[in-house]
């Protein structure tokens, strides 16, 4: 008998972790959850995470994946319960779901929605902000954040806005980069959706952008930024506590009957 | 020549200290406040916070007095900029003003206004509400809250309401006590002010309108609490996450020409 997977869409704050992924040294959210499962289940069950948060770095709907096995045997909402009842408080189950045989919370994935948040006001430098936003603290000329954004629509080879050697294939399609005044009028945020992001690539997207809105770069190097075959040019990536993993898409057909 | 007295009105995230005042073990804003007050001025500056927050407890308007001497010949905006670059990421000023000859952030004080935020949602639990709210998770009978803090305001004797030994006078004028609905809908608020408050006695007031509430007291025990003689009938007192001193008032005289 083959054991059902799950699906666990999970938040963190990122301040106090090394990221998602499980490091030699310091607390990583897979290590912290990995130690949750084996706990539940009394045996070591690996966990796969859809997108490797940096360090610092927030997820409002990271996608976990894992097969529990023979060994649990309650439901989805009793799992959701029992991992909320025994993870640390920077690590919450928004919601568990059984999933079809063969799910993988990273490679079956077919986009990843991710947020940056800019505070651009004097106050983005309270304690109550400040670890959840880039505390720019000055105006941002928005009509060039939004002309960037527009360049980034399509499919592009990012090498020239990522981590050197992040990847062997440096292109990603974007569905969808968009700037908008934030809610309470603080500042601004930039909501972009791909079917994949490069190590470090939002950030580098949000420095280079941040830089021509502040008039410290001309707009124009943002498209050659975009064309460019390194990241020798970019600007520095923006800080992690402005980035958000806001939610991961699965074909509606791998979700199992609840 | 008597040296100008400052208020300096600073925010802080109270979950990395064991409150404002300084303790013989452990992280206090008065100690931090006052070894940077100490690196900027060259000497000991003592700092005094018009409210003694508990550990846990946060703050958006705390009012703290100095006297930096004759050795600080900045003004008070320069002040405010040399605090807020040396000061740790969780203390945070927002304003510092010159006020007149004898005034005192404690003793000129003549009114304190606390909120207190409740998450009555399932998402409170969230690793991003969870630090700032009493993440209680249910619906509340919010028309009891509301009654029992309409019995609150006015002048009482609330030594059935704070911790033990609180004070040698328990009397205390409440001048507001009233709850709202939250703007983001996720729960309550209690905004209080009075002319002073005892030890733990805003947690005291919403453990015990909470219990309410939920039903678990009847609305009858709340006036006998009012007039108890001893905390011994009290509720548990509520999370320190939860509660905010926003605002102290002081005369308008006190505040000196720029």
């Amino acid at each position: 008998m083959t054991h059902r997977p799950y699906l666990a869409v999970i938040q963190y704050d990122g301040a106090n972790f090394v990221g998602w992924q499980r490091q030699p040294v310091g607390r990583s959210v897979q290590a912290e959850f990995e130690a949750v499962l084996e706990r539940l289940v009394g045996s070591r069950v690996p966990a796969t995470g859809a997108g490797r948060t940096d360090s610092g770095v927030h997820a409002l709907g990271q996608g976990v994946s894992f097969v529990p096995g023979a060994r649990w045997d309650g439901d989805a909402s009793e799992l959701r319960r029992a991992l909320n009842a025994l993870l640390p408080h920077d690590i919450w189950v928004d919601r568990v779901q059984p999933m079809q045989s063969g799910f993988n919370a990273r490679r079956s994935a077919t986009a990843r929605r991710y947020r940056y948040v800019i505070g651009t006001d004097d106050g983005s430098r309270s304690p109550f902000r400040r670890p959840y936003e880039w505390s720019l603290g000055r105006p941002l000329d928005t009509a060039a954040l939004q002309r960037a954004a527009g360049d980034v629509v399509g499919e592009h080879d990012f090498r020239g806005l990522a981590a050197a050697g992040a990847a062997s294939d440096y292109r990603c399609r974007v569905a969808l980069a968009e700037w908008a005044p934030r809610a309470d009028g603080a500042g601004v945020t930039l909501t972009i959706e791909a079917d994949r992001f490069l190590h470090h690539m939002v950030r580098f997207l949000v420095g280079a952008m941040v830089d021509i809105a502040l008039g410290r770069r001309p707009p124009e190097d943002f498209p050659r930024l975009l064309a460019a075959t390194d990241n020798q040019a970019a600007s520095p990536p923006a800080p992690p506590q402005g980035l958000y993993l806001v939610t991961v898409r699965y074909p509606p057909e791998l979700y199992a009957e609840a």
